[in-house]
C-alpha cells in the first residue's frame, strides 16, 4: 500500500493509489481487487483515470464493474462552455444526470431462436425515483432552475412510462424547480440548435450515455468534460470519460483538463469548495489566456507545462 | 375517391388522396382504412403529410402503423446543408439509414413484479441483413463512398452484436464501399464536432430515431429535412417528419420545404430524376436568394408565396 501526500495545491487529501483492474474471484466471477474495494469502502471517494478494459473472454467493462460494485447510481456530467476554447456553441451550461445501474445496461440478453435475439431493458420504480430525486436535489443545491426528463415513453410506454411517472411524482416535491419532459429525439434536435435552453437533464442509462457525449461535443469534447458517478451515503467515483490515448501515452502530451475538472467536482462533493474554486479558476484562466496549452487545445505545450502553469496560478491566489 | 391532376410542374403523377387515420377493424385491431391500404398496394408509392395520432386509448402511432402495415423497413433521411440557410455547420452531406421495423420498437413490454418493468429490444438476423444490404446498395447507387454501422455492441453484446455482425458480412460483398463501425455515443460526439466526416450511417431503430433528429438539427431542423420509408418491391412512403404545427394551421404560414424535398426523394425513387432535380434546384435557389422565404426560414412570405416562387422557377427552367 502506497500512501503519498501531494501538497503542491495544499488540498487536504490523503491519497491511496489502487489498481482496480478486475480479477477473477472465487467462483470465477470478475471482481474489483479486494485492496481497491476496501480502500473505496473506507474512504468512500475515488478519482479514476482512463482505464482500458483488458481484452479477455467475458471480461466486463471496467467502468460498468465499478458502477455496479459501488452502486454508483447517478452519472453526473456538467457541460459548460470554456471561454477561449472555440466551438460552434457559446454559453452552454447544462448537466446530464444519467441513471447508471439499469435500463439497457441490464446485461440480460437471450437468443430466442436461431437469428433472433432479445435484449432486456429493465426499468424499476425504485431506481427511477432515486435518480429523479438526485436530479432535483442537484438542481436545488446547485442553483439550477429546471429539470428536463428525457424519454421515449411514446414508444416504450411501460418502461419509459414508469421512469417518466416517477419523475413527475418527484417533481411535485420540488415546486421551486421547473419540470419539463421531452422526447429524446426532440432533445437531440433542440440541443444542437440551441443548447442554452437546457439546464439539468435526467434520463435512463442509455440515453444518458448518448446525450452526455453529444453535450461534451458541444463544448469541445471528452478532453475537457468532467464526470462523477455518485452512489448512496456519499460514495462517489470521479473520472475523465475519454480513452487512454495509447498513441500519446508516456509522451507528456495528454490534456489533463477532464481529469482535473473531475477532481474539482470531487472536491466540491467533499465540501472543499474553496479549493475546488481555485483549481477550476486556474484551469479556466490558463485555457482562456492561450499561452500554455496542450496540442489538442490548440497550443504546443507539454502536459507537464500545462499543469505547472495551473499550479502556478493556484499558488499565486494563496 | 378523389382523383386530381396537378400539372403546374408537369410531373407525370396521378394523385389519389387517401385518409390514413387508423380505424378499428374486425376483432378491435387498429388498422389503416381499406381504401388507403388498397391504393398503396396498387400504386406502391405514398406521399404523407404530417399526421397527428388521435388521442384514443390504445391508438397506435400513425407513423408506426404505416411502417408496419407496409413493412417499410428502411427509414432514409438525407441531411444536406442548405446554402443560404445559416446554421453552425456547413458542408453537411450525410444520410441516416434506420432499421424501421424492430429493435426497441418491438412494442413488447411486461411488468415483472410491481415496480419492475421490462421492454424487449428485438434484433433479428434477417432484418439486420436486410437493412445493411439496403445501406450498401444505397451507397453504391448514390455515389457515396462509405457506410458507418452505428451500435452499442459493447453493452448489448448479443443484440447489437448480431446487427454489427450482419453489417460486417454484407460489407464483404461491397468492397467498393468503405465500411466502418462506431459506437453510438462516439458518433454523437463526433457528429457535433465535425459532421462532414460522415457519409452513410446505418443503425438499429431507436438509434436512427435519435441520430436522424440530431442530424436534422445540424442543417436547420425538421422543417427542411426530407424522409423516406422504404419497403420491399418498390413500396415506399415519403414524409416530412415535423409535426402538424396546430398553432399556425390554416394561416398559410407553414414551410413546405420538408414535404417538398420528400416529394423530390419520391420522384427519384420513381426514376423521375430530371423532374426531381428541377424542383430541388428551384427550392434550394429560392432559399439561397432569400427574397421569398417563410417566417421560420427568416423571411416574411406566406406558404403560398414561397411555393409559387418555387413553381415559377421550375417553369422558367422548362
Ligand atoms: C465505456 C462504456 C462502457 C461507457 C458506457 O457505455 O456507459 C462509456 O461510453 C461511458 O459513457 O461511460
Ligand atoms: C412519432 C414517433 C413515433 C416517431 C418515432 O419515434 O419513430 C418519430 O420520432 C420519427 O422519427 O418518425
Amino acid at each position: 500500500m502506497k500512501i503519498k501526500n501531494y501538497s503542491l495545491c495544499e488540498v487536504p487529501i490523503q491519497w491511496e493509489e489502487r489498481n482496480v483492474t478486475a480479477i477473477k474471484g472465487p467462483g470465477g466471477k470478475w471482481m474489483i481487487p479486494p485492496e481497491a474495494k476496501e480502500s473505496m469502502d473506507r474512504s468512500k471517494i475515488g478519482l479514476k483515470g482512463p482505464l482500458k478494459t483488458p481484452i479477455a473472454a467475458g471480461h466486463p467493462s471496467m467502468n460498468l464493474l465499478l458502477r455496479k460494485t459501488f452502486d454508483l447510481y447517478a452519472n453526473v456530467r456538467p457541460c459548460v462552455s470554456i471561454e477561449g476554447y472555440k466551438t460552434p456553441y457559446t454559453d452552454v451550461d447544462l448537466v446530464t444526470i444519467r441513471e447508471n445501474t439499469e435500463g439497457e445496461y441490464s446485461g440480460i440478453e437471450h437468443v430466442i431462436v436461431d437469428g433472433v435475439v432479445q435484449s432486456i431493458k429493465l426499468i424499476t420504480e425504485q431506481a427511477s425515483r432515486r435518480i429523479a430525486e438526485y436530479a432535483f436535489e442537484y438542481a436545488r443545491n446547485n442553483q439550477r432552475s429546471s429539470v428536463t426528463a428525457v424519454h421515449k415513453a411514446n414508444i416504450m410506454r411501460m418502461s419509459d412510462g414508469l421512469f417518466l411517472r416517477k419523475c413527475r411524482e418527484v417533481a411535485e416535491n420540488y415546486k421551486d424547480v421547473k419540470f419539463t419532459e421531452m422526447y429524446l429525439d426532440t432533445v437531440c434536435l433542440n440541443m444542437v440548435q440551441d443548447p442554452t435552453q437546457f439546464d439539468v437533464l435526467v434520463m435512463p442509462n442509455l440515453y444518458g450515455d448518448i446525450l452526455s457525449d453529444l453535450c461534451a461535443g458541444l463544448i469541445g469534447g471528452l478532453g475537457v468534460t468532467p464526470s462523477g458517478n455518485i452512489g448512496a451515503n456519499g460514495v462517489a467515483i470521479f473520472e475523465s470519460v475519454h480513452g487512454t490515448a495509447p498513441d500519446i501515452a508516456g509522451k507528456d502530451l495528454a490534456n489533463p483538463t477532464a481529469l482535473l475538472l473531475s477532481a474539482v467536482m470531487m472536491l466540491r462533493h467533499m465540501g472543499l469548495h474553496a479549493d475546488a474554486k481555485k483549481i477550476e479558476t486556474a484551469c479556466y484562466d490558463t485555457i482562456r489566456d492561450k499561452k500554455v496549452l496542450t496540442k489538442d487545445l490548440g497550443g504546443n505545450s507539454k502536459c507537464s507545462e500545462f499543469t505547472t502553469e495551473i499550479c502556478r496560478r493556484v499558488q499565486d491566489m494563496d
